[in-house]
């Protein structure tokens, strides 16, 4: 028992009372002394001035759980043959509960008065009309407009169909787009963020933004950075597209908010940033983007009038808008900094491995350096022991 | 030639059969012994407990994939002047089809009967009526209701416009709030995500969730907090918000279904957990969020009358939710538990760096300390092997 | 002055002129050597195998913010007691601008001209027929269909409510689905994606795709894995559901885009990959998820007729699409790779220990090795000092 308390007390005694230190040796050469002590202040400036400073590697990171809500306003106008019309939010945006991604119809092909029945496909001149003989069997691909009812109707060269008719034609896109006014429309954007890991939440109305103010300003990247209004006339433009083409045929924008915030400062520099980029087919782009231009969808409106169904058939173009949030949060976190430092310290041992290797293959005294460093062991010799 | 192969052989035993240690100093000193030992215990107790334990280190991590459908019920009932009516799913819900995002509408502003042509403007008293001389100018801009004819009203004391006729008042919003009923409306949610790294798929109907506990359930956050089926008001309360200012004006509110899953554990362990939250004016938050209160937005229905285009206009107030899936699956991989330790070994090597400068320069005994360390080289001595 | 200089100076030319290194005994011994060298060639072989080339450790990686577009093709047919009809693009895709997720209509129950009013409500015999005496009470909860006006109507067995009548009868649904048809639509995808972090931005319509290739091209997971666009039937197919189980009470599929791209490699080789998911009831899965099958939601079409208002209500089940994008791009950085080198030193420091310890405490010539490893100091013992 005395025994192995005392064994038990010796090893905690060795254990807690003694110190483990590396020995080295002090090499003096002027040569070798410089270029190692610059190898290792170079990895000592890597770590604190990259890894620290510049990629901020002390810092933990979150993206943020976001929610977007639009609103848009204006009214367009056309005179369509003598037929004025006005068309409000009500008309031109879908869909109408102001969600992130939505379309505003910029230019549009009408087809009214729509009822169930049989009539002539149309087909736009010689580009996709059927050359003589007319084949009508139900097997032929239609021209996606009606089912084939196996008629040839001489007319018109096509065949009947059983559609909406009469049969929607859309072969002439109008040519100024008939809802140019919409360069004056307003978008109005609220976005909220929260970064879970760190709980915070934030508006893009930031501090300093009220209701008179948003009641007067209009978004622009030098002066008015943080407004959450902005003119469509303006998105087109600063998104690389011109709006009179993109009018004609429709496209895309995405609107990228981008909140990158550094929370070891005060909450209230957490702004967003708006960019905005042209999405499938921005002018710049190659031939191939070419294959699928514009942006368009067919809407229906339906009704009925005298007990008939009837529907009036709207080809929409306009443009596509997409509110992207994208985020980053950083703050000081003592994970990240220590795992950056005993990787520094990895790397201090990589140093120190390339200038043992000069010192001990190199250097002319490396005989000398390779005794000084090294002790050898054999087997089969007999060593005093040292004390 | 065998001179050669002699000397690769060398290399070949050299590097195979040797072995080298760091030879080090074992300073028995109680004071250096037992704080440096305390420095190295602490980083172990780090790097096992902070590291490995709490932020399980040793674990790699996915978000998942996914996908949300929605489904409201319940039947809201109004008396307006007589007129009884009730509003079903297909009429209080914004879109239809059930996505993660849409508006219940709680009140409404209704316009019938409008049809395009002239008429005045409205105005809210005093707050944007012009003031007299009326202009009516085709540039001064109008009040987002039509478009400018010329004309100036003396009746109305507005300008006139060309608009769907009779223009829309939304001065005065019903209060109370028309759907109040709207309070037992149920939401059902149905989410299936997928982590991809990890191969997981799991949906909200976790294990012992069947036709039968569904058809009877409703959401409890410590008595059924797996229950799919939401009350409208709960999910109201839950987010902070009261039910009859939020169903007035309109707002919204986030549903965070989270999925935090140790995929270590079996695999029925991974379940959702919901928390709601108030967006955009959350009654807590100050005053610069009044730039914008409330949720709403305009919807139009068209139909023929009598070979007349015509549609009813409603300014819908609602409840818009946003189902926002937030996910982090947990599960052991040797590359972070590896790299972890490596960062560990590298934090050891500071302890041991502190402990030697305290060593050799603040102890008494620094001097005798600095010769047991460190052997000197000197390029001018001449130094007696040791083997 | 010049003691401080010279003090100074001294400092300076120590640390640039020297340079430490660790002394080290080399010990021969072929078991030792052997099984310590293989330790460490193995830890060099994860680093470079594992670390470096199979995970990719060298590379930071990024996501994207991407952008999807959609268009439906095709002309569904129905025969419905002699009433002929078609059913396009406007009539059978909910919403109908193109979003990321949508439904295809591939069944209904029609319930038209219905009109506010009261009337019966609707049972589905015995399962929810309220079971006599019948109650209507206002108090007892409707079958959702409208608001109890208190009376009982003996022909029915059913109570009175204040509703669109005639009310919904979705008890039986068409069997086999009305628009099987929709097997043959075609839907076409645009998929716009950007590395933020990388500044690159690719679409899915890649180099080799033009308007002549989308024109013909059909998607085929090994002959044509490039084509955007895909038959709806395939889809369904390839996500593992039945097309006429699906079609019937409707179902939901996840179409997953994957952009996996290492960026060191020329940008053309970043190209999306397609993938097909049922989600939401698989037939593979377990009973639990039979808690609620299918996919429907009702949608209902107002109109006035002779000053009433009236509406036709569509109960709509359907194949709910949902396009999701997941990306992952990686390029070489030199932070994480002299992180995983770092890391990497600090795991042959343990493989070191290892060793050592084997060293020390398990070989027959431990206490020879022990003394040439370590210099024992005693503060009581006066040593030589040596240089």
């Amino acid at each position: 028992m005395t025994e192995m308390k005392s064994q038990i007390s010796n090893v905690v005694s060795d254990f807690f009372f003694e110190y483990e230190t590396q020995r080295q040796v002090l090499v003096r050469n002027r040569r070798v002394g410089v270029v190692c002590r610059l190898i290792q202040l170079g990895v000592l400036g890597y770590i604190i001035g990259w890894v620290f400073i510049y990629e901020k590697g002390y810092q933990s990171t979150d993206t943020a759980v976001s929610s977007v809500y639009t609103k848009m306003k204006g009214v367009g106008y056309t005179n369509r043959s003598g037929l004025e019309q006005i068309w409000d939010v009500a008309d031109y945006v879908f869909p109408s509960q102001g969600d992130a991604s939505f379309v505003v119809m910029t230019n549009f092909i009408l087809t009214e008065n729509q009822t169930m029945g049989k009539c002539p496909e149309v087909c736009e001149e010689s580009v996709s009309c059927p050359p003589p003989p007319l084949l009508c069997d139900a097997s032929i691909k239609s021209q996606i407009q009606g089912h084939m009812t196996g008629l040839c109707l001489k007319q018109t060269g096509t065949c009947e169909v059983l559609a909406w008719c009469p049969v929607e034609n859309d072969a002439t896109i109008p040519d100024p787009p008939l809802l140019m006014s919409a360069e004056n429309y307003t978008l109005f954007i609220k976005n909220s963020i929260t970064f879970p890991l760190f709980d915070v939440t934030r508006s893009n109305l930031v501090e300093g933004i009220d209701g008179k103010y948003i009641s007067k300003c209009l978004y622009h990247p030098d002066n008015d950075p943080l407004c959450p209004i902005m003119r469509l006339g303006d998105i087109v433009k600063f998104s690389g597209f011109n709006f009179t083409t993109i009018a004609k045929v429709g496209g895309a924008i995405g609107i990228l908010v981008d909140w990158t915030c550094n929370l070891d400062r005060a909450v209230r520099h957490c702004k967003p940033f708006y960019t905005f980029h042209g999405l499938y087919g921005n002018p710049g782009e190659t031939d191939r983007a070419r294959a699928s231009v514009g942006y368009n969808f067919r809407y229906a409106k339906h009704y009925m009038e005298e007990g008939q169904a009837k529907r009036t058939l709207i080809k929409v173009f306009g443009i596509r808008i997409d509110i992207i949030v994208q985020s980053l949060a950083r703050k000081f976190d003592i994970i990240p900094t220590l795992t950056a430092i005993g990787s520094g310290v990895g790397i201090f041992g990589v140093a120190t491995i390339v200038c043992d290797l000069v010192l001990l293959y190199v250097l002319p005294k490396r005989e000398f350096y390779k005794n000084m460093k090294y002790k050898y062991t054999d087997t089969h010799q007999q060593v005093s022991f040292e004390k």
